[in-house]
């Protein structure tokens, strides 16, 4: 048995933020919590996010992670829709700065393929996987299972990258993004 | 004398950030806080997200504003740097949620026209309308002083609304300007 580490997945959204925590200790992975933030429709994009914020750092507070890891969403159709999805992702990680944990970024096919084993996998084959690794049935929607994909992903990246040497984990901590897309 | 009212502009960027806090009594603006929030561009993305928000969420503390106006930023190259932008848009606006604070958002056409008399005035016009409205001087670079632009542009344009009822806002900005002009 290694020693135990949390980490938090987040799939932030302007309507919905999935979140997903899981703790490794050793080899095993073990689901700590899974939730889908949502926040109506008929509030102000503002509205919304405030709601969507609060909640998270609540969660944040109550899990007390050591890593988070975000998708590094990028099918945004257009500048404005990139834009939105930026302030969505900047509030997220606002929900974690000043309490010392550490956030990682991911490529969504770098998710799938350390999860799944296939890059262009769809939501079913990631939830399924998920349930596989996990042992346990998530009842939550694609959001929730998306999330504790990242947070899988991270888990099993690190563990890649402790193998292979400090010196990478260092540089890709400073570039504030995991750029280890070759080591899985 | 009108009532007093504390309104903070704030420009967002991930490397700077402009924060100017203007206070609004009866027809006269005062300045009373101005600061460009900088982080060293050695650290990374997250790690100057960081030292913005907190030190963001610090003067909102100490200020306690009633409202906050933001630009309505939308120059990006491409998606990738709108997206980017969006995330620094996203870490300021976490910083007023949870607080009570109305939020606005102002195009900057609509800033120039209501502080300069012009749209498509430059940073050098911006500032030396805003040391002239405020009557001293800014020593603090462009980010400092388009962020006080913006607030001001948020205390005329509501003192026209309140005036002219909601509905002619957008029409009516130019009589903003025009009475902005008066209070130096």
């Amino acid at each position: 048995m290694g020693k135990q580490k949390r980490v938090l997945g987040i799939d932030p959204g302007s309507h919905r933020l999935g979140v997903g925590c899981i703790e490794k200790t050793g080899n095993t992975l073990r689901l700590v919590f899974a939730e889908v933030i949502s926040a109506p429709a008929r509030h102000s994009l503002y509205g919304r996010l405030e709601i969507i914020g609060l909640r998270l750092r609540e969660i944040i507070d109550q899990l007390v992670p050591e890593e988070i890891a975000v998708e590094d969403i990028f099918h945004a159709k257009n500048a404005r829709s990139a834009f939105h999805l930026g302030i969505a992702r900047g509030v997220a990680i606002s929900a974690c700065l000043g309490r010392g944990v550490k956030i990682f970024e991911y490529a969504p096919t770098q998710v799938k393929s350390i999860v799944t084993g296939y890059g262009r996998a769809d939501k079913e084959q990631v939830k399924k996987m998920v349930r596989l690794i996990l042992g346990h049935e998530i009842t939550l929607g694609y959001d929730a299972t998306d999330a504790i994909a990242i947070a899988i992903c991270h888990a099993n990246t690190v563990k890649v990258s402790e193998h292979l040497g400090s010196a990478q984990i260092r540089r890709e901590t400073e570039n504030g993004r995991l750029s280890s897309r070759k080591n899985p």
